[in-house]
């Protein structure tokens, strides 16, 4: 099977293959095949160029063995906000409408390319990774399951096209729940790792205290093979043993906006209790102080703070190219003062080692993604109620799927753990999400 | 003598100027002479091309009046690890030594073309803003008054040209001590406002909780265009009139690492506390709880830790083209964990709110900038002792003029504020500025 159909494979799949069973150059020719074929429905991609991209794969064909990197010919798409140099980066604005490139890597892509990642296209965003639909791009991606839905936002192209098995693997950024959103809603696994443990040089910027760089893939081990190429490494080295989840200490985390669940939600949170107490784990209800509470409404307040710094260039060049969401940070029209933004900034810093130290009492914990199954219609990017919280707090999430909606769309849950404890939480929830998938009841694969 | 030497005005001198009485092109001609007469001893730029400044003047002055933006025709330098998309963009490091331009602006470059602000050229920094020179340019960039003393660093060329009379405004960036020790060390005013208050999107990144945009200048009141085109507001509205030193409250900090001080700096605190109780300024000492101590090992930790992550691109790229001090960050050969970073930014996050109240009881706190003025040779940039709590603080500091050492080479003063009241900040610097300079005894303009 691997042969005829290598655009199946993960990325931990396919990279021993291309040691010496499969050339890069076939198997990217796979990979167009099925972006030709599915695209058209999908539209995940702004930029794919078929002719670079088996220049890429010669010139890696090419190299000796010994030249060979860790990534070797591991095709990496990259959401359109985050610089390449032989691409076009628009992050959906009509002001960055030039297809010519800015001759610029971010440093994540350096940091790919230099051990052996291709990169195969840009895909598409939310107009400047903000909460809004761009007003520029009318042709808007659709959810890998449901073409009438949205893949979520804002890393909406990079959720679908993983899931849709156009690419392995998918570079996102996350300010609010612009990673998790869109894997839960298109059934793919996604990872927001520290904020901080990944350069976000080249990225545009909306809010530097939340911006984070992170991935899609369709498997954690996936994220492990990234996790060594960027170097995330815990204080106390993580055993490469699968975990056990036999004894393991799991906290649910229902959190303060437990209202806002809907059904799915509910019952995926009920039937992963269940599961993984039926394995042995010892769960247990995580009741956070009231404080954090606050959280979702100081996060909001400094998507409105720094947004008014970070767009002001942009304000000034042409403002009425801008969608009038971000106008209204740049204009101030919430009249958010400095004593609130400071306020924010403070009492979440506050809040972080608490959380830290609540989590480690816990091998993993497990918490809501969405509210519910994605929404019908393509306009509205979905609810960010159940992300935003773990962006602000700087925690590494995941989000894990198996589960499905009443209209059998999928429900991801998001693992989270203290930060800087990237690797032992990809290590547990490689466990936890291997018997979400076996046994959540989500239909794994509609091919 | 203003149209005979147009090079001496300052921005705020020459920018009504420019709306009537002076063309742009004439005052660029004047700065280009002056650059041409003093550069090969001052050695500031490391790209400057008279006839992209030129054919920019003549593009601005070919602008109807009602195209003139407020910063119409101010000629602003640029430290050379902020992207300009018309100049080379180097960081002083062998990795970059092309001389193609990235074509792409920094946010803050948008911004100050968009209101009629010139480019002029690239100024020199050590490599990547760090704290060593780098191990490429040789040429390195000398002290403004004296050829044999470091202009400071990181943001050498910057202070060394806005002190000289290249040019009437530079800009910077601060990650420990960068602007405001290079303008200690030369003689000019230098700012760095509130972390976060103006978007570092397109410059460097070595440490995003650190890493700060700011001005050099020969007077305050261009502090206050600059705040004015960057939209830096107060909460409270300060006001526009000549604060009043007459029963001021003034803090004097001598902060937790007095004993580095040099008899320099021990004179000129001595001297201003004089010269503010004569203006009749209640002046008061500011002890800071013992916590603060900490806060320069706090930083030095950040500097490790952030610095790991930020330059792994270029590492992976070609690692020995880094300076040994750039690949040792990222060699961890500090064994830094996670834990202790995590520690840095909890503390201080802890401390900011209460610097912040301690300082609000002031008008404005006066502290050291620098241990003693420039020392001889160019290799060492100087002890960012004095500066680095501010920077981590998140609080504007403003270098004040006005005091000198043994040598006769300038010594400065810090005023610092809460965060996020960098205009009351300006407005009570001015006042105390222009006693400084008139009684510190300082010798203002050895031409």
């Amino acid at each position: 099977m691997f042969y005829q159909e290598p655009w199946r494979l993960t990325a931990a799949e396919v990279l021993p293959l291309l040691r010496n069973k499969l050339t890069v150059t076939d198997y990217v020719k796979s990979l167009l095949e099925r972006v030709q074929a599915r695209d058209p429905e999908v539209k995940a991609w702004t930029w794919i160029e078929p002719s670079l991209i088996l220049q890429q794969a010669k010139e890696l064909d090419s190299l000796s063995v010994s030249e060979r990197g860790p990534l070797f010919g591991l095709p990496i798409a990259v959401k359109d906000v985050i610089l390449t140099k032989d691409m076009p980066t628009q992050y959906n604005s009509r002001l960055y409408e030039s297809e010519t490139p800015i001759a610029i890597d971010a440093n994540c892509i350096i940091t790919l390319r230099a051990q052996g990642a291709l990169i195969f296209g840009k895909t598409s965003t939310t107009e400047f990774a903000s909460s809004k639909q761009g007003n520029w791009h009318q042709n808007l991606t659709r959810n890998a399951r449901d073409s009438k839905r949205t893949p979520g936002g804002s890393s909406s192209g990079s959720g679908a096209a993983v899931r849709d098995y156009q690419v392995p693997i998918a570079l996102g950024t996350q300010t609010g729940g612009s990673i998790v959103r869109p894997a839960s809603f298109n059934g793919c696994y996604g990872f927001k790792p520290t904020h901080g443990a990944i350069s976000r040089e080249g990225l545009a910027q909306w809010s530097p205290s939340l911006d984070t760089l992170g991935f899609f893939g369709r498997s954690i081990a996936d994220f492990e093979v990234l996790a060594d190429a960027f170097r995330l490494k815990d204080d106390e080295v993580a055993s490469l043993t699968l975990f056990k989840l036999q004894g393991a200490k799991i906290g649910f985390c229902k959190t303060h906006n437990w209202s806002k669940a809907g059904q799915g939600t509910i019952d995926a949170m009920a039937k992963a209790q269940n599961i993984l107490t039926t394995h042995g784990g010892q769960v247990e209800d995580v009741e956070l102080p009231n404080e954090f509470s606050r959280v979702l409404d100081w996060h909001a307040d400094v998507l409105v703070g720094e947004g008014q710094t970070s767009f002001l260039g942009q304000y000034l060049l042409d403002k009425d190219k801008l969608h009038e969401s971000i106008q209204s940070y740049v204009d101030n029209s919430r009249k958010l003062t400095h004593r609130q933004l400071l306020d924010a900034y403070d009492n979440v810093a506050r809040l972080r080692p608490v959380f830290d130290e609540i989590a480690s009492k816990y091998d993993i914990v497990i918490t809501p993604s969405v509210v519910d199954e994605a929404p019908l219609g393509l306009e509205n990017t979905g609810d960010m109620s159940f992300c935003s919280m773990w962006t602000f707090l700087h925690v590494p999430a995941i989000n894990l799927v198996g589960f499905q909606g009443a209209d059998g769309l999928p429900i991801g849950l998001t693992a989270v753990g203290p930060r800087y404890t990237d690797r032992k939480l990809l290590r547990v929830a490689k466990a936890v999400g291997n018997v979400f998938e076996a046994e959540g009841g989500w239909l794994a694969d509609p091919l």
